[in-house]
């Protein structure tokens, strides 16, 4: 998958909610009422990413789990980095 | 619990295998061979440290989980910190 534009990266960051650029990543605070609400979120983004082979870099910091995300092989960000934050989100959303 | 004294910190952290001194904190990074691993390890942290109502901070960077521990409470280390590193390499060495 090829790295994104600029152009294109501005575009896909507007559109992906609570998500913020920094350089070659892209990153979202997500945030919960119990810290075991945070751990339960992880296991399930931990699965999306084996199935997708993608994987970002999780924190958790009590109840503040951040999401980081880049294409390593690709130098920067690519489609696959955006359609994981959509399902990221679709899942904090059903929690 | 009371904050340690620099004295008793020194010789705490020579005993806890693995874990490094960093101001306040202390962290030890923990290496996996499959992503999947280093998420179950993240599990039994987290079951422990609700036990123990003291959260460390857990990173998952791929394959390399790493975990930091201060207490807020005290504003610095504490005797339940270096309880938690010894708890928490038992946990790495029997998966």
């Amino acid at each position: 998958m090829e790295r994104l534009t600029e152009e294109q990266i501005v575009k896909a960051v507007e559109k992906a909610e609570g998500w913020k650029r920094d350089g070659k990543w892209i990153q979202r605070r997500y945030k919960f009422k119990e810290f075991m609400d945070g751990v339960h979120f992880v296991n399930r983004i931990a699965e999306l990413s084996e199935e997708a082979n993608h994987h970002p870099f999780i924190s958790i910091d009590y109840r503040v789990v951040t999401l980081k995300l880049t294409s390593w092989h690709a130098g920067g960000l690519t489609d696959l980095d955006f359609e994981l934050t959509a399902k990221y989100n679709e899942i904090y959303e059903t929690l």
